[in-house]
C-alpha cells in the first residue's frame, strides 16, 4: 500500500481553521481561501502518494553513503528532488518576490503534512529551506537576500543549518566555532559542527550552511553567538558559483531512523579559507534561531500527526485483512473486528486528527497575526496563545506518535517486528521527533517558566477561559455532558495548580521550588497536550454541527472518536495533574 | 561500559522472596537458601559481565546470516555457547537425574534476569531448553525423555518451538501442519512453520523441534492439535545421531531487533521424510503448550525487567557523564543533576524495581506450590495467586520496557538516535517482547475473562485484601500516608468495579458485554500492574525496615523510589479505572 492523504478531515480542518481564525476577513488573503486551499491539496495528494510514498522504504532500505567525502543520496532522490523543486513546492509559502507562491501558512500545514507522511527522511531538505528562508528575510542584508533568497526558493540550493557541537547539544551556549573578521567585512569560519541534516548531499550544486558561531572577542555562554551564511561553494555579486569554500563533510550518522536523510558532520575551514557572512547583528545569533526553532518546533509537531496518520492508514489496512479466531458462526474474523484492535485504532485516530485540528488552528492563527492591519491587544493575545501552544503541539504530538507506533506494531503482531512490512520504520523514525528542535524536556521547561509563569498565567487563563466557554455548551448534551463535564474538572484543577504551585511556589528564585517544578514539567505538558485534543474534539462537533451538508456518516464518526477520547485519554489528563500537585516527591531525596 | 548484575537489589529481593514465601519451612528446599542463591549469583554475574555482555552488540551489528539452507551465528557466538554450556548453567533449574542441578525457581529468576540484560537475543535458547524439558518432564514417554532430555540438559542439543504459521499466529487453532500415523508408532509430518527462534544455527549437533501439528482425522479447532517432537538429526534408541530428518530451514527473518537470534522459517518434510513422535497424548497438544506458555510468559515479564535495567544502567551513566549547562556558580553541570533526567532515570529504577520484585515473588511462590507437600487448599490459593500475576507480570512489564528504552534514548538525546551508541539496541530488542508469547491484548483478555471472571474474582479479591492490609500499615507513616490511602483507593475502586462491570454484566454470554469489557481489558491490566508495583514497594519498605544490618543509605534510596513511585505512577491507576468504568464508549460506534 501507499500513503493517500486523509483529504477529508484535512478539507474540513482547513476551512474550519480559516473560519474560526477569522481569516475571511483579512484583505491580504483575498483569494487565498479554502476554495484555493482545496485545489492545492489535491495536486500535493497526487505528487505525496505518485511520487514521495513509493521512495519511503527505498530510502529506509539504501539508507544514504558517504563516499569519498561526498553524500550519496539514496535511489530516486535526486529525481524526485528536481520534480518536487520544478513543481514549485519549495517556495509554497515563500514571498513571491523572490519566486515563490506566497501562500498563507493554513494552506501550507496539510500540503506539509502529507510530505512528512509520505517520506520524512526525504522531505527534511524542505524545512530548512522554508526556516532558513525566514530567518535570511527577516535578518539578512539585501545583498544575501538577492543572492541567496531566488536559488533557495527555487530549489536550486538547498539550506542546512549548523548548530550542534559534540558538547554543544541542548545547551548551544557553549560552542566553540570561531568567526574572524576580514579586511573585506566578511569571517574565516573554523570549527567542527555535527547532526546537520542536509548538511551534505548531491541533490543541488551549492548548499548553504547557515552556521552559528563566535568571534573572537564576543562575550561568553549565548550571548556571544553570531549567525553566518557559509555556502559550500562561494557566491559572487552576481549570484554565479565561485570557488569551493573549504567546507568539508567528515562524515554520516549511522542511525535508528531516517536514514534516507543524511546527518553529517561537517568540518569549515581546515584549510583556513572558509568564508562567511554576517547574518543579523553581531551576537545576536541566538535571536535568529528562536524565529527559526519555533517553526521548526510547529513543523517538528506537524511530524508527530503525519507519522501517526501513516502508522494508522497501514495498521487499519493490515486490521482489515489479517484474519484470527471465529465468530460465533464460525466465520474468520478480521483482527479489525477484536475489540482490543479497535481500541488501538481510535486512540491513533483521535489523537492523531485532535493533534492535527490542533495545529491547523495554529497555521491559521499566524496567518491571522501576520495579516493583521492593527497591531492591536487581541493580535497580542493571538500571538501569545500561539506561543503558549508551541511547545505543547511539539512535545506531545511528538511524544504520542511514539506510542503510536508502537502501537502500529503491535496490530500487525509478530509481522511488524519483521523490517520488511515497512511498520518497524515509522517507529524508527519517529524515535528522534521527541528529540531534535528541543527535547520534550526543553519544550516542557519553556512552556512552564517562560510560557506560563513568564507572563504570570495570562495566556493560560485566556485558553482556559475558551475552554470552558466550549465545554459549558455541552453540558446538556446526551453523550457528551460527562465529558464536558470532565473537561471542567481539568480546567478548574489546572487553575488550582497556577494558584497553589505554578505561579505562587514562592517565586522564580527559589531553586529548590523551580527544582520540584521542573520534575513534573513534563506531566504538566502532558495533561496540557491531552487537554487541548480535548478541546479541539469538542471544538469540531461544536462548529460542524451547525454547518450545512455535512455527512452523516462522518459526522457519526467524529462523535465516536470525541466519545473515545474522552473515555479513553481524558482520565490521564487529571492523573498527570495528580503528578504536578505532587511536584517532585522522591526526585531530590534519591542519591544516583 | 558493560552491564554489572544489580547485585545488592539481587541479594535483597531473593532474601526477602524466600522468607516470604515461607521457602524456609520447606525441607524440600534444604540446602537451597539465599547463601546458595548469593554464592551462585556470583558467578553468574561473572559470566554475564565477562562473557556475554560484550557480545550484544556484535550481535546486533552483525545478525545471523542465512547461507546455502544453514543459519551462522555472530562472531563469539559459538564459543560463548560452549562455555555456558560446559559452566552447566542450561541445566540449572533442571532435574539432577538428567544432569542438572535442581536448583529452585527463585534462585534461577536472578541469574536468568543477568543472562537476559547481558544478551537477550543470545540466551533465547535457554529458556527455550528449560521449557522444553519441563514439556518433556510432564508430558514425553520414558524412552523419549531418556534419549532427549540429557542432551538438552548439557547443552550438547537445543530445542526449538514450531507454532506459530503464517495464518495461525495467536489463533493456533488454525494451524494446518500433517502428522500422518505410521505402522512403527511415529508420524510423517508435514507443514511450513514460521517465527522460530534458534529454529536453525550453528551452535550444537541437533535441534529438537517441538512442533504442533493435526492427524488425519483430528477435529477441526484447538482441540485437533497434537505435539511431537521433531529432530534434526534423527536419535536411535541409544540417543546416538542418525540421518537427518527432512527439516529444511528455508530462511530467517530480518528483524526491527534481535539480530543476534535467528528466527526461523522451516520447512517439515519437504521429501516425505520427516519423522516425529508423538509427546502426550493425541489431541492435547495445546495443553502441554499451555504449560510453557506460563514459563515463557514469566520469562518474558523478565525480559522487561531486566532490558529495563540494562537501559536504566548506560541512562544513569552517560547522565553522569554528560555536560550541559552550568549551575548558579558558572560550573558545568552533568544532566543527572537535571530536575526532568532526575524523573526519567526514577521513573526507569522505580519501576524495573518494583518488577523485579514482584517477578521475584512469583518465582518463590511456584517454589513453595511445588515443593509443598500437602496439596491443601491454601497451596490452592497460592497457584491462583501465581496464575493471576502472570497476566500482569508479562504484560506490563514488557510494555513498560518499551516506554522505559524510549526513556533511555531521551536522555541520551541525539546521540541515542545514533547506533552506535548501542542504546537504540535496547529499544528495537524491547519492540517484540509485547507480542511474543502471547500479546499484551491477549494477557488482558487472559486476566479479564480467564483468571478474574473465571474464578468469580476470588484470587482477586485475595490479593486485594494482602495490598489493603499492607497499606493500613502506612496508615500513620509521616511520608507514606498520603500514598497508603490512595492505594487504598485504588483497591476500593477495583473492588467496586468487580461488582459493577467485571462480575455482574449481566454474565459471560452478553456479546455487547464481552466487547465492552474487552475493549478496557488492558487499560484494567495496566491499572493492576501499577497496583502491583505499588504494592511490590511498599512491601519492600515494611520487610526491610524490621530487618537488621540494613544499610541506611541503600535504605534512604528505596524509601525516595517508593516515595517516587506514589506521586508520579500510582496516579494512572486511577486513570486506567475511570477508563474501565467508562467501558466501551465510542469503540463500536465508529465505522471503520
Amino acid at each position: 500500500m501507499t500513503y493517500q492523504a486523509p483529504y477529508k478531515d484535512m478539507q474540513l480542518l482547513v476551512a474550519q481553521a480559516y473560519q474560526q481564525q477569522g481569516l475571511d476577513a483579512l484583505e491580504s488573503l483575498d483569494g487565498f481561501d479554502p476554495e484555493l486551499a482545496n485545489a492545492v491539496m489535491e495536486e500535493a495528494a497526487k505528487f505525496a502518494a505518485g511520487v514521495l510514498a513509493p521512495l519511503n522504504s527505498v530510502g529506509d532500505m539504501q539508507g544514504c553513503r558517504f563516499q569519498d567525502g561526498n553524500v550519496i543520496t539514496p535511489d530516486g532522490w535526486q529525481d524526485a528532488y528536481q520534480q518536487f523543486a520544478e513543481s514549485g513546492w519549495i517556495g509554497l509559502a515563500l514571498p513571491e518576490e523572490f519566486g515563490g507562491q506566497g501562500l498563507p501558512k493554513y494552506i501550507a500545514q496539510p500540503v506539509n503534512e502529507m510530505w512528512l507522511s509520505a517520506n520524512l527522511a526525504f522531505v527534511m531538505f524542505h524545512a530548512l529551506a522554508q526556516g532558513g528562508s525566514e530567518i535570511l528575510l527577516a535578518f539578512a542584508n539585501e545583498s544575501i537576500q538577492k543572492r541567496y533568497l531566488p536559488k533557495i526558493v527555487s530549489g536550486e540550493w538547498t539550506v542546512a543549518m549548523a548548530l550542534t557541537e559534540p558538547n554543544a547539544g541542548s545547551d548551544l551556549g557553549a560552542l566553540n566555532t570561531k568567526a574572524i573578521p576580514q579586511q573585506d567585512g566578511t569571517y574565516k569560519i573554523k570549527g567542527q559542527k555535527i547532526y546537520i541534516t542536509y548538511g551534505d548531499h548531491d541533490l543541488t550544486d551549492n548548499i548553504a550552511h547557515l552556521v552559528l558561531a563566535r568571534t573572537p572577542d564576543a562575550p561568553t555562554g549565548s550571548r556571544g553567538i553570531s549567525l553566518f551564511i557559509v555556502p559550500k561553494y562561494r557566491v559572487s555579486e552576481d549570484g554565479s558559483l565561485g570557488e569551493f569554500n573549504d567546507v568539508h563533510c567528515t562524515g554520516i550518522e549511522h542511525k535508528m531512523g531516517l536514514h534516507g536523510s543524511p546527518t553529517c558532520s561537517i568540518s569549515y575551514g581546515d584549510q583556513d579559507d572558509c568564508v562567511g557572512e554576517l547574518v543579523g547583528e553581531l551576537n545576536q545569533g541566538l535571536m535568529a534561531m528562536f524565529v527559526l526553532m519555533n517553526e521548526a518546533r510547529l513543523s517538528c509537531g506537524l511530524q508527530g500527526v503525519a507519522l501517526g496518520e501513516l502508522g494508522y492508514q497501514r495498521a487499519l489496512e493490515y486490521a482489515k485483512e489479517r484474519t484470527q479466531g471465529t465468530n460465533s458462526q464460525g466465520e474468520k474474523v478480521a483482527i479489525v473486528e477484536h475489540a482490543d484492535v479497535k481500541r488501538m485504532l481510535l486512540e491513533m485516530r483521535s489523537e492523531t486528527f485532535a493533534l492535527r485540528a490542533l495545529g491547523y488552528q495554529i497555521a491559521a492563527q499566524i496567518d491571522a497575526t501576520e495579516s493583521a492591519v492593527d497591531k492591536t491587544e487581541s493580535n497580542q493575545i493571538k500571538k501569545d496563545r500561539v506561543a503558549l501552544l508551541t511547545p505543547i503541539f511539539k512535545a506531545f504530538a511528538t511524544e504520542r506518535v511514539n506510542v503510536m507506533a508502537g502501537q502500529v506494531i503491535q496490530v500487525f503482531g509478530g509481522m511488524g517486528f519483521v523490517e520488511e512490512t515497512g511498520v518497524a520504520q515509522i517507529m524508527r523514525d519517529a524515535r528522534i521527533t521527541t528529540i531534535y528542535e528541543g527535547t520534550t524536556g526543553i519544550q516542557a521547561r519553556d512552556l512552564m517558566f517562560r510560557k506560563v509563569r513568564g507572563d504570570q498565567g495570562k495566556a493560560l487563563t485566556e485558553l482556559l477561559a475558551d475552554i470552558t466557554q466550549l465545554a459549558s455548551s455541552f453540558e446538556s448534551d446526551q453523550v457528551f455532558a460527562a465529558m464536558a463535564k470532565e473537561t471542567q474538572q481539568v480546567v478548574t484543577k489546572v487553575t488550582s495548580l497556577l494558584d497553589s504551585h505554578l505561579l505562587n511556589s514562592q517565586g522564580n528564585t527559589s531553586s529548590s521550588d523551580a527544582t520540584s517544578l521542573h520534575a513534573v514539567s513534563v506531566p504538566f505538558l502532558e495533561a496540557m497536550g491531552i487537554l487541548c485534543c480535548t478541546w479541539q474534539l469538542l471544538n469540531v462537533l461544536a462548529y460542524q454541527q451547525v454547518q450545512e451538508n455535512t455527512d452523516e456518516s462522518y459526522m457519526q464518526n467524529l462523535r465516536a472518536l470525541a466519545a473515545f477520547y474522552g473515555a479513553y485519554r481524558l482520565p490521564s489528563a487529571m492523573a498527570a495533574l495528580k503528578v504536578v500537585e505532587n511536584a517532585g516527591a522522591g526526585v531530590s531525596e534519591y542519591e544516583f
